[in-house]
């Protein structure tokens, strides 16, 4: 007998309607991309393991999904590798594995084309990635990610596009409300340093990355635990509770980090993007200065920014910084760019939330074309010719049935108009003309009907 | 030391210049799937094996991806699983596999989704499919497939919208010179049943489906060689030699198909979709009956479709076929359609060799400005600031460089005209302007810039 098909855990189909909102915010993110000169990449969705093993750290490697060597897949494998388990076996029978992320695809690109690639190389990449988490709720094993990177310059301009094109992607998806949280790496090490914490970086940084979810007192007791003296977390209070306007807590800083050459430059760093910023007279830029912002840290080496939307229950939506060695783990050192990511699952949840899909976002057919009978139905389809002559989408319904049905599937796919054809209409050359959504119905010609939709 | 990455066998990547390209015909293609109230799905790379094995044949199999179940994949296989062999251990190491294609995800889909689903239900699909079959010149391991069908009716006129669509698709993409060839499975049946080989059909579709790569001559052998009459081929030699208009030729097979009730509704189907197309008054829609075209016809009932472009190296660049029984594999029977699929790298291969993709298919920034320092890279930005608030994909080379390395970036990257801007400039607030294809030069205010741009 036949099985009831399903689909694996934490992958997802997306239908007509998802797919319309998803288009939306895709596009919107690729025509700012565009306008500010990055150029798009795909790269395939397997890898060879070569290049994707050890770039995530061991929990990573877990998480990739490794796909079987095609043929006999174990004619390299002994029986002595399959008794030694799955970790020893897995190289004889596996070669390739799905991408994890697009970083290291990027990265292999241009390491692979860097002979041929204008550098500065700008490149935005819309692609799934893949990784064998556990599914839960907003987590999912297959995911689109939503990158752009400068690879191949040092200039700061580069973190103040980054501040413009994540401002007018959002206006262009309607969002309002949301910060772009900014930081320095440079100035977490300086904070480090002025505590008397030196070295302590990536403890103080694992340790502020939890505040958010712990509150200061679990953060500072983390800190402890992770070998910061109580002193120290005693002077880091008030630096993590800074408050102020950007300007004030840059202020602030440049006294506490008076004693720190890299700290200093982290600010200087900061002040020039928001002095580049200045340039391009924004209404309102949505910066926010962070020094509790920590992210990854271990592969930012600058700035870092991550984008919260307000007032919504998951706000973290988009997140980069400046790295100094994309290439290096392939050969290829001293590489430098700044990148980010737009979360485009949680975005679409935010716009969920705050209910902003604008009609545009429902991709649908605009018009049904609905009949009686065979000869209405023939007189539809030259109808349907003039209508798609002048590019509207629309259909007829294809087989002979009762009006209601054809209602019902106008409905039931969410489109917008009905022209209903019957022998009255064909004989006075006066169409039924009906708004769906309004149920308002006219009796137009032809002509007027055209007239009416191209104002939508 | 560090590794050269590669890119796995029968895998690309797609750089910017290819993805415009690419692009470009994703876009007419959804352009023109929509305007037919079709609309997009995505289903996810990886499938359970259960839902795809079994579904492409003892061949297909092999070639599906499979993927390692994560975590110890070893749990649940024995030793007597390996010493049997690949095939006894592979269910116990794997679940999962990558999409061969994608009718059997769309099957999934709609047996899934069947209780919420608009019928008659028009999709589009536009995904990549990964097959590990042997690469070579034009087939790849992972590639795009772009399908659209109509399910859930049995009318005619889908199969004349798959006329229209494939028509505006390729005046869309400029591509003048094709055939879209048509036949039908159930004449297919007729002339078999007339030349006395009846119960022979797949045998005789097998051999006239290599008719283009063997000759006629070898494809009378094949017919022998399975077990066709002597006599049965020198009957089919005139019918496959048919020439002459539709008409002319639907005329005769009438006549030769007047025995067989299959075949003679296999013509009227065809002339209804004919007589349909006649409403839609296309200057040319590039129909051809051709007797000879057979396709897998294990799969297809009705028409059959198949679009070569001529006077190129591989002509054959989409086809199709009404179908049936599209998921009573799934145990939901008697669900008919009909739908087609665009052979995207096959497009772009055509387009290629007759050189005709546009200019706007060239992904690329419009305006790149050119600096000679600190003072004209600020002045610069305010200049980028300009263009891109009135939509002008433009950029700064973010770096202090010398302007021949800045010129060389705008070659490289096929950018459109360069700003140089230097204390001159400043000074008279008058630009350097330079179209970057001609050479052509001009000394012109922003405004005047604006407007020449604003003409392209």
């Amino acid at each position: 007998m036949s099985q009831k098909p399903t689909l694996p855990k934490g992958t997802r189909d997306f239908g007509p309607a998802q797919m319309g909102k998803r288009n939306f915010i895709f596009s919107a993110i690729k025509q700012v991309f565009e306008k500010y000169g990055f150029m798009p990449l795909e790269t395939p969705a397997m890898e060879n393991l070569s290049v994707l093993t050890g770039k995530y750290g061991d929990e990573g490697d877990q998480l990739l999904f490794k796909v079987l060597n095609s043929g006999d897949f174990l004619s390299k494998a002994k029986e002595t590798d399959f008794a030694a388990g799955s970790k020893q076996l897995l190289p004889k029978i596996s070669e390739k594995g799905l991408k994890y992320d697009l970083t290291v695809p990027f990265a292999r690109y241009v390491v692979m084309n860097r002979h041929d690639l204008a550098l500065p190389f700008k490149r935005y990449q819309i692609q799934p990635v893949w990784r064998a988490d556990r599914p839960q709720k907003g987590r999912y094993r297959e995911f689109y990610q939503c990158d752009a990177d400068v690879v191949g310059t040092n200039s700061l301009i580069c973190e103040t596009e980054i501040i413009l094109m994540i401002n007018e992607v959002f206006a262009k998806l309607g969002i309002k409300d949301f910060d772009i949280k900014i930081n320095h790496r440079k100035i977490l090490t300086g904070i480090t340093q002025a505590i008397g914490a030196t070295g302590k970086e990536s403890d103080f940084c694992v340790a502020i990355d939890k505040l958010d979810k712990i509150g200061i007192d679990k953060v500072l007791e983390e800190m402890k635990g992770r070998g910061i003296s109580e002193e120290a977390t005693q002077k880091a209070l008030p630096i993590l509770a800074l408050t102020g306007t950007i300007e004030e807590k840059i202020a602030h800083l440049k006294n506490i980090l008076q004693n720190s050459e890299e700290g200093l430059q982290g600010i200087k760093d900061l002040e020039e993007i928001l002095e580049t910023l200045k340039t391009f007279d924004l209404d309102q830029h949505h910066v926010d200065f962070d020094v509790t912002l920590a992210r990854g840290l271990s592969y930012y080496t600058g700035a870092i920014f991550e984008v919260k939307v307000n007032n919504v229950s998951i706000g973290s939506v988009s997140g980069g910084g400046r790295y100094d060695d994309l290439t290096g783990v392939f050969g290829v050192p001293d590489l430098s760019g700044v990148g980010f990511s737009f979360g485009v699952d949680r975005i679409y949840d935010v716009m969920e939330e705050l209910d902003i899909f604008p009609e545009e976002a429902r991709t649908s057919t605009e018009v049904l074309i609905i009949h009686f009978d065979d000869e209405s139905k023939k007189y539809g389809l030259s109808v349907l010719n003039q209508l798609r002559k002048v590019g509207i989408k629309s259909e007829i319904y294809p087989d002979s049935a009762k009006p209601k049905k054809q209602f019902d599937y106008a409905n039931k796919k969410n489109i917008s108009y009905t022209i209903v054809i019957g022998s009255d209409e064909i004989a006075t050359q006066k169409l039924s003309f009906k708004n769906m959504a309004s149920g308002q119905q006219e009796k137009l010609t032809l002509e007027e009907i055209l007239k009416q939709l191209s104002k939508h």
